[in-house]
This record gives C-alpha cells, structure tokens and sequence, in this order.
C-alpha cells in the first residue's frame, strides 16, 4: 500500500519512502558525484532531505521530521531510483580500468548500506504496521510455513569454550565494516554458551513469575525505562483471555512457545538473565564460540527466506553445536559497543559509518530473520541502544566456568 | 496526491485522511446508530480511530497519533464515505413523517460540522505543504486570478459605531451552535473601527520596525512565544535577498503588499495593535458593528472561490462602510471565549461540541478565504489559543472613543 | 527556620528570601535610582538576581532557577533590606515639597507591591511547608482559634440581584491599579449570587459522587489536567482511613467541614459549579453585588488576623446578605483577565506590572485570609492562570435569572 | 552559611544537607537496624528522605526533589548524625566477639560509603556555588598556596608498556568494591600513555582551533549533547575581555595554563584525544601502567590537602614516571562501565551499590583532588554518565603500539 511508506510513528522509525530514497541517494552522494565531473544533482535538495547524519554532506532535514513530508511522493522517489541506476550501470560500463577498484569498492560499500536499510525497511514496517490497532498484515503466509517444533532435546543444554587468548576481528579478505579491525588478541576464561536462544515459553515464565515487577533482576536503567514507559511485556505482546498473542509482519498469531522471543531490549535480555542465574556472553566469547561451531549462513533463518518473524529451531539446525548462532535473531551481548585496540575511522563522509556512534550503545551479533544472508559475518557487530526494542533481538544465555 | 493525505507535522494539524474518515463516522455515530435499529458499525474500530474529542462515544487514538498510522488506507476511507453516504441517502428517503424534524437537525449539524472540517482539510494541508522545503503548490491559479490593489482610498479610514446597549448572539430561525446563545444584551462604548485589514504591507513595517525584538509590544506569554519558538515573522513567509516571499497552496509567491497580513497569532496581532497605539476590537464590538453595516456572504472570499489565500480588497468591496468584514481572513477580538450568560451546553454527545473548550481561548469573528460561504453568520463564534497561527487569522484594528 | 527561606519547590513559588529582596529591589530600582541623584545600587547584581519580569529594568536571573541560589544569603537580604529602608527614610525627610507627590505615589505603589508579596510569603510558605511529608507546622494555634462553625442558615441560600447598566471600575481618590480602569459601563443580566461560600462538607461530596472521575463536569483543558496531574481531590488534602485530613499552615488538621474549600484551581471550581447545577459569577456581577451588599473589610478574615487559612462563617458575617464576601478566599469568576475598554497601561516599567498579563488567565475577587486587611477593595483584579492551586481559592455559585 | 546546604541547581547534586543525612541514613538503615535488636527508628520518615537509591529497603523521596524540602533543618540533620554515631559507639564497644567481623565489614563500607559523599560534598558545592553569579567563595586560599609551573620536561613526553596478558582486579585484603572483582586476565596490545595530564593551556589550542565547532571530533552524542547546552567551552569557564578564567571552590581566578584541565565530560576529553590524534586510555590499560610505575597516594593531590582544584605538578611528582596518576583529577577512559567476567553482585541491599549502574556509562580512574587520600587504590573504578562534568574529571592521552 502506498500508505504505508509514510508514517513515521517513533524517531527510530523512518518512513518507508525514506529508506528508499536515503540508499538511493548514497550511490549518488558517494560515487556519482565523485566518478562524474560536472555531475550535476538529480534534485537541488534531495541531498538535504535524503542525508541520514553525514555532516561532512551537509545539512540534512531533521531526523523526527520525517514522517512530516508528503513530497517527494513514492512515485517521484520511484523514479529518482531508476535514473539513478541508470547513471550507475553507465559508470559501471565506462569506468576505465584504472578506477575500477575504487569505483567497485565504493558500489559494495553502496550494496553493504542498502542491505542494512533492507533491514530496517521491514523493521521499520513492521513498527509502523503492529502498532495500529487494525493489525493489517504485510504478508499472508501459508500456516505450514510457520511450524511451532519443540527440540527434541533439552532447552537447557550447554556449550564449553575452553579459555585462553584468541585473536578477533574480521580477518579475511572480503568486505567488512571498519569496526570489525584491528584484528587483535584478546583473553577469555573459559565460559559456556547455552545452545538454544531463550524461547518464550521462558519468558512467558519470566513474565509469570512477576519478572517485570521485581527490581532485582533489573539496571537502574532498565527499570526506570520499565516504569517510565509502563511495560509489562516485549513489544507486539497482548494478552487477551489468559492467553498471550503477538503481532508479526504475517498477521496477529497466538504467541509461538518454542520460537526464540524477539524484540526485547538489552534491559528485558539481562534482566531475564539474571532472573535465570545466568548472564549474556561479551562479544568476544560469542566470536569466539563462533570460530569454533563454524556456523554457516545457509542454514541459518534470513530475510531471504521471506518470513520475517523467528522461527522454532528447525531439525537441521538442532545439529549444530550451537543452534541458530546466525540469522533469526540478532543476540544482545554484553560489551559495549567502543572502538577495538588502534581503531581509526576511514578519512572522510565514510568516517561517520561507525566510528562516532561509539558510545552508550551495546553491541549486538549475529544477524536475524530480517537481516539479507550475505550480508552477515562472525565478526559483524552491531549496535544498538540499551532502550531499543524494534529491532528482532533475542537472548543466548552464557556462565563463566572457573579457570 | 495520496501522499498528501498523510502526514501531521504538529498536533493541531489532522491527516487530511482523518478529516475525511472523521467527519464520516460523525453521521455514523449521531445519526445511523441512533435512528437504524440495531444498526451495526461498518467497522468495529473506525469509532476508536476517528472519534475526535466526544468522550461520551467512547475511548479515542491518541491525537498526536494520528498521523502513524497507514491504515486504513485513503481507498478504505472513501469506501467508508460511499457505505455511510448510501445509508444516509436511505434513512432520509425513509424516514418517518413523525422522526423527520429530528432527522433533518442532526443532519444540518453534520453538514455544518462537516463544513468546518472542509475548512481545516485546506488549513491543515497548507500546513502540511508549506512546512516542506520542496514548496508543493496544491493547485496552480492563472496569474490575473490573483492581482494586488492598492485600496484608492486611505487606509487608515475609520468607521464610528455609537455606544449603548446592544443585543447580541443568533436571533434568526436558522442553524446555529449553541455558543451564539443566549440572546443577551450588552453595553457597549462608542468605538471605532477600521475600515480595512491591516495589510502585508503594514505588517512588513512592523517588523521592519523592530516589532518582533521589542518587548513593550508583546503580552508576557507572546514574548515567551516568541523567543521559544524563535520567531521573526508570521508563520509561511521568508525573507530572501531583500524581499519577503510566503508559501501559498497556489504555490512560493512574493508577497502581497495590499493583501490582509494572515497567519499571525493572537499575540501578533495584539503586538501589531499595540505598536500602531490602536487596539483590536471586542467580539461584542465587531458583532455590534455588523448589525449596523449589513454585511454580506455574497461579497465575501470564501472557500467557493477556489482562491486559497486572502486577496486585496476588490473595488465592489471597498464600497462597503466596512470592507472584507465576512470571509477573506478570521478577526482575533480581544475577548476571551467564555459562556453567554445563561449558557448551558445541550444534553448528550453534542454537548461536547463547543462548551467544554470555554478556556484559555480567544474569540474570532468573519470567517476566511477557507470558511465554505453558507456557513458564516455575524453571530458566528470561532475560537483558538492565542498561539496558534495555522488559521486563516488576521487584523482589524480598532479603539475607544469617549463617551 | 532559615531553612524555609530557601526552596522553589515548583516555579509559580519564590522562595520567601527571594520576595524579601525582590519587594526591596522594587524601591531602589523604581524610587532610590529616580530621586537620588548619582544612586549607587547596594549591590551591582542584586538587579540582575531580584529583578522578577521588568524588561525595561534589564536582565533578569531565570524564574525557575530562583531556588538554585544559596547567595546572598539570609543575613545578606536583611542587611540589604535595612539599607535600602535607611535610604528611604532620607528621601522622605529630604524630599522638596515639590517632587513630594510624585515620591508619596510611587511609595504607595511599593507598599502595594510589597503587600502582594506579603500574601504570595504565606502561600509560597505554605506550599514549601505543605508537600514536605514530615508536615512541618509554621504556626501553632490554641485549638479554640479554629472553630468549625455550621451556619445556622441553610447553605443554599440565594441573594437576587437586579439586572441593568452598572458602572464598574475604580471611582475613588485612593490608590488602584490601572487594569481598575477605566471606569465603564456594563449591563448584567438579572443574577443571583449563593449567600455562602462553598464548604469543605459540599466539596466531598462531590469528591464521592465521583466529580473527578466523571469528564461530564469538566472543561476539556480541566480534564487533561486532571490526568496530567493525577489528581483526585484539592491541593493539600490526604484521604487517611476513611477520613480526610488537610496540611495548613497551623498544622495536618481533619478536614473542617463548614470551612469553605479553597486551595482548588479554576477547572475544578468551574466543575462543581457544572455538578451542582449553577455557574461561577462574572466579575462583573460580583462587583454589582459588593456595590448593593456593601461589605466591610473589617467583617472579613484577612492575614492581619494571624489565621492563615479559611475559617467557617462567624455568626456576625452570617448577617450581612452575602457572607465572607471579602477575605477567607479569593473567589474565581468566570471572566477572563482583559483590558477595560480604553485601558492603556501606564508608561515605563509600572507599564509592566498588570497589562501584559492579559492573556489565558481569569479574574479572581474579594481577597483571602492571606491578604493584607487594607489592600482589597471591591474593584480589585486578581488573575491566575485556570490550572493554578496554590493560592487561598475558593467558590461562590452563581446562576442567571430570566429578564 | 546554613544557605549552602540547601540548594540542589540540577538532578545530579544533592543539597549538602542531604548528603550529611543519607550517610547518617546508611549507618542507620545497614548497621544499626540490622544489630540492635528491636532498633526503633530516630525518625520514622529519615528513611523515606534519605534513602537513595536501595529499592530493598523501601521507598524514597524522589530525586529531583531533594532540594524542596526546607526540613528537616541543618541542625535537625546534625542532631540525628550525633545520635547515630552515639548509637555506633554504643555498638562498637558492646560488640559480642563473635559479631566483630561482620559489623566491621559493615562499619568499613559504611565509611567508604562516607568517603564517596565527602567528594560529592564538594563538588556538588561547587556547582552550587559557581554557577552563583555571584561567585562565592568556600574557602580563601593564600596566593602561594595555588602555584602554577610549567613542568621543565616537554608534556609531550610519553611512557611506553609492554603487551601481553595482564591480571587485573583487586587482589590485596583490604577493602574493595564488589565490581573490582573477579581478579581476571586480559590481555593488552603494546601501549603508550602520556606522562602529564592535558593542561588548561593545550585545551585552551583546542578551544581556539576550533574544537567546539568542528563534528569531526566528537562522538555523535557529544555533538548533539554540546549543542543542546550550547557549550563552547568546559564547564565553570568563562571568557572575559580576551582572557580565560574559571570558578573555584577558591574564588574566581584567571585559568591556570599549566594545571590539568578538568570538568570535562567523556564526549570532550575523547574529542580533545580525537583532535591531538591519540586516544584515551582503556582501564585495563591504566591499571596495567599503574601496575608498573607504582603511584603513591602519598604523592598525590587529594581532598585532604585541602585545596579542592587541580594543581600544576609538583617537582616531586614529575619525578615519576607518570605523572599525577593518582589524585588531582579522575582520568575518562574509553572502557564502558561493565561487569568483570564471573562478576555477581552481592546479596541483599549492599548488591544495589554497583551492579545495577553497568550500562551506558564510562568508567574513570585514579581519584581527584575531591577525595579522601586512603579512598583510592589502582583497581578502584569510578563510573558516570558521558555527559556530566561536574565531577573533577581530566584527560590522560593513549596511542596503540604495534606488537
């Protein structure tokens, strides 16, 4: 529906038509205009009303005054799109061979943006969509594509990772964010992973055990944002007739008991961790673990698979040492998000990628169900406000073993 | 556009889709559930999201919310329009000798409640285009549709009106709401006014004048208006390389010098009043005023002109005694909006309508370029708080003469 | 306690020190700096820290940061407040029988400031002291000084008061402020005013019959306000095992039942008055009717008497036709605070002290038990904004009578 | 003055008053209650007052509000910490022997508790005072006690620390804080810390190149956060006729070019790092140097030197290897304040002291010259927010090796 790429019902939450025209006008900002000369802008001001935060582009419209705008229209960002892959394939086809690596680093760093905002296109949406009491659906699926399995073995089953120094940081030769470097040594005690993600059934027993009115299990924090925001459940939660329901981008659904839960903040995942006598993992031991349970991409749930709400661990996945490490859901950790040892942010407008959003954000990894499957990494760190909820988040549960 | 039916860049400005699902639901409410026996709703949530303000017809989505959400879509609201225009059509062609007289007032009240949503559908959407750095014209006008004469007379003419006791409030047999009553008398002292609106022209001396950074023209609460906000002019002007331009829904256009200034507050207004030594008049004085120079809706500019933003003074109008006093642009009056003496809001959901906002709210009289013609009454009593500027508002000066 | 001069626990309340060396300020700045030639101020900042909102006397220190100030101190004011009366003794003995006018008047304008300021001490005072839960007593009282007298007349007595042209506004030769004036003609309608104040005993009643619960009562701003705050009942009452207790300044005292409640804004006022069927009075009737029942300031409790909160009717205010009509609590009138016709404020910064406050506030009348005895008169304005509660409020009912 | 103790000009400093209560509060609420069988309370409400922040033992006062209460008064405060400690000595020379050491423990924490609120004592009395503009004085200090010299060695000199894994964390017996522990390893790459603190005189380069205008040097919040408060400069300096000065507990002085720099927050000491092209110290970092150059606290300027302001270093401490480690100012590090690995807060109230502040906020090391010399130690992590000030923070600069 057009309508739908308009609101823009919280600040996190841009409008749909904005995200269009914001990655379109990244491959005009960072290449067009740097590989055409005498290139001349699409539109005066698309740059003011498209750029996200890049001050070293210039001013920008402001951030909660998104939603505010009903010109350009979806049609008008629609064909600002188009001309602007055509200009693209031409540059692509005439670049000379001398430019081509620059030019071809640029359009994967332009790729690498636009499957972030993939992402947040069905976040986004899906904000806009579950917060109206219509409950529209973005997507009917078939009911077979959503079964509801049980693992066949025990939910609390662990994982141990021995101790010791281990080098992290992205390490291979493809595309990776200036935040995964340098790559460096960092030491670790031996620790354990629990193979499955908090499900909700837990939760629901977090939740029953009166999780939310229990100071103890909560940040200052966290428990102020609880009582200032009067929350007694994960975001898309209703309870009606005793019986708890939740919305998802496929239709208003009673709540899945063995789906991992999802969108919870980092305040709700360590809350419930400590509720359950247990903590999150830092990022390092979830790298860590990850060098050694090699999950793969393929197996994991992606936004490629069309269903954008997580999914109950699937038989193939129950086989992994750890299950559903990557995809389904991206899991809070417990660093906070701060420069690896030496990082240094690129010179110029991709200096503004990272770097200077290093601080009072906690990282997070993995990727989720909304997250495009290439784009994903062991060393791929993500990051978030604690208070953050729209994201698909969820919780692994990890311990400290003694040395 | 559809797109334009979106948005609600600040609280006071509806989705244009709101006013139309709104003013829908207004006969649904009052009159099909009232006179269709077990009439059943076209849709169990539209009462919930297009309830404006009557909390005897139950719980309301937030106002500041209305513009997050994407459905129902532009197509369902006008589907909801055709469903409750055919059941209106059929209730009035059945309707009982005996019902007929209680029928036909609710539905002079839809209409006219109707009429003044037609009015915020062109204020708000000019709200709504004007706000955005891309200048939408709404509607393109031949250029002579819009010429600005010079008044050949004086500005500064002024009318005399005697002093005395005069009776005021709707004394006719036609529709009116129910602040206009009681019929009550008043005293009034001989007084003055002036014969035309205060013009662009005279405001750009204003504030040429320093009108805007001297404090002794401002009531306290304007000037904290006033620096909160970080105001220099009326709202939708802009001053570009020595000139002042304004943003019109017929398109970004130098300013008028010979038109009424519009779009200023209360404060403005009474700023605008001091600075000139004059005062603005009474709702009393203005109404008193009316009944003795006659003026008519048909010499007016009024919402049928198709013209969406106050014109100079015609010649036919300038033969008034006093000239642009119906339509063109709403007069703030230095009274407050309080009750008639004797004044009891009627019974039930209509008494909601006009009573409950008697406070903190200015008067205004006239009616404006986007007032639908058949609509305005010399009786008429419109209202806002005094910081609002989104209207169709403007100037007449006016002051006390000895007895 | 010095303690008490010191806290601003919400912005309408100075703290008590803050008064004493602003209403000292008031006469250097308007007397000591005009009739003494070369004046040096005391203190180089004490304009910039006692200045309240005269613009033309320069900056001023922010209002809600008057209690961010633990300099000068108390010792420090009183010194400042010495020198200054010292200073003023030497001009009144030196002063040329020909500028003597000139200084008399503006000294009876710094009585008269000074005496407003004695008023807002006790009820700033009161509000410091009241929503400290450790309910600090400022006075004790013998018990016998507060007796809770029932009227031996009904409550529901009604005094009629003729309609006609009445001239209102200050006509005497002694000192007023100028929103008094000018004097001027009104005609009211044919009213009658209750003989009694609104007792406490009333008050609950409509506290259990569900007034603050039900919107039908309430102005739509009231309403907001009423959730905003979470209110349930008046300022400074406690609901304590089925029996209601109040804070005053002589102590947490039960709720006195033939008192006349005060301490409610005007929303609530305006609200029991739609609960009981009646209205408040205009400003003007109110005044018609001091002119008719004539009544004498030395009747009413004023802050002379040392009981600073509203006692029930003495048996000999009980005879006159309208009973506590001046004194006891300053009674809200359904007008809103706005210029006389002609009035024009007085030049320089006394042109500060009333004018531009003419905006979104309502006319109270008659004075309270917190007022000096010799600062009321009939045609005295109070204004307040309508939310406003901490003052000594209260309500008489009004109602219209046919012509 | 009595007039000190009252103010409180922001949520993050609490009246002096306040700060003498709680801690009596603490000995109350921890020791007394829990070894006095039968203890009855000095004042059934002192808790409710002076409780901070332990959800486990009841409710409390609200913050913000700490500074509206006038009582109980200064000597009120002062009785009930004569009685406390009466009732402590009691305890202590009573004590069973079976008892010592757990009241021991508690009486150590209950004075390290003390220690901590003898620091916010003075620096929350200096934002009372110096944001006076009367700019009070707390204690006069002779000219020569406040030296400013140049250190003879260049500032820029730096020390050079081996990689490789360090153990960090609090090993010794004495007494340390809960997040100290466990005692883990890390390991760090080769590092560099500068040996002298940033100066006024190097702030005062980066002030006027232009480092409060330029987004490339700060964080994303920083930058948001300096314009929000339109800060140009750090706190309590002021900028007069070409001149740096600043506000101190010892008067208003010209700003001393050599002494540390302080009252910085986190976004400007990592925009000074960001702009010197180096970085901040993580903690592991700076406790691993400390590990190596062996700071004493008998060199270091602390609150019992009793002068509340950093000084220029001294001959005797620039003869080691970094100086000013300890004391003077705390040091921003760029290591978020999170747990240690196994960390698990303690039980009951006491595990509310440290454990629910781990997120969004950074930790500091090494104590200022507000606190008590035998407070300190090298694990000791202190933690505020990014943006406060008002603690005496300062900058050590960082630069990675390679290994």
């Amino acid at each position: 529906m057009r309508e739908d790429y308009m609101p823009q019902p919280i600040a996190d939450v841009s409008p749909p038509r904005w995200h269009l025209g914001h990655t379109t006008w990244f491959f005009e900002a960072l290449i067009l205009r740097e590989f055409i000369k005498g290139y001349r802008e699409y539109h005066p001001q698309y740059a003011y009303l498209f750029n996200s935060y890049y001050q070293s582009l210039g001013e920008r419209w402001e951030r909660i005054k998104r939603g505010h705008l009903s010109r350009p229209t979806v049609d008008d960002v629609y064909a600002f799109r188009a001309a602007i892959d055509t200009r693209m394939e031409e540059i692509i086809c005439t670049c000379p061979e001398e430019n081509w690596l620059e030019l071809e680093q640029l359009i994967i760093i332009g790729i690498n943006h636009e499957q972030q905002h993939q992402e947040l296109l069905i976040t986004d949406l899906k904000y806009i969509l579950c917060q109206n009491p219509l409950h529209p659906v973005y997507r009917n699926l078939p009911d077979d594509a959503w079964p509801d399995v049980m693992p066949s073995t025990n939910l609390d089953t662990w994982v141990e990772f021995p101790g010791g120094n281990y080098t992290v940081g992205y390490t291979g030769d493809g595309f990776f964010f200036d935040n995964e470097r340098p790559v460096h040594t960092v030491y670790i005690m031996p620790f354990t992973l629990r193979k499955y993600l908090v499900s909700n059934r837990e939760y629901v027993e977090f939740v029953r055990a009166g999780g939310y009115t229990d100071f103890r299990y909560w940040l200052d924090e966290g428990w102020s944002w609880l009582h200032r925001e009067g929350r007694r459940h994960p975001l898309y939660w209703e309870h009606d007739d005793g019986a708890w329901y939740q919305m998802t981008l496929h239709g208003y659904r009673p709540l899945a008991p063995n789906a991992p839960v999802t969108h919870i903040n980092y305040f709700e995942a360590a809350a419930f961790a400590t509720w359950a006598g247990k903590r999150l993992a830092t990022e390092f031991e979830w790298e860590a673990a990850a060098q050694q349970t090699h999950p793969h991409v393929t197996d994991g749930q992606f936004q490629d698979t069309g269903i954008y709400h997580p999914l109950s661990p699937s038989p193939s996945e129950t086989a992994h040492r750890l299950c559903q490490q990557l995809g389904t859901v991206w899991e809070w950790t417990q660093s906070g998000y701060l420069p690896y040892p030496g990082y240094k942010p690129v010179e110029g407008a991709l200096g503004e990628y990272n770097g200077k959003f290093m601080s009072s954000q906690m990282v997070l990894r993995g990727g989720s169900c909304a997250t495009p499957r290439d784009h994903i990494r062991y060393t791929y760190r993500n990051f978030f406000h604690p208070d953050k909820q729209w994201q698909f988040t969820g919780i692994r549960l990890a311990d400290t073993l003694s040395d």
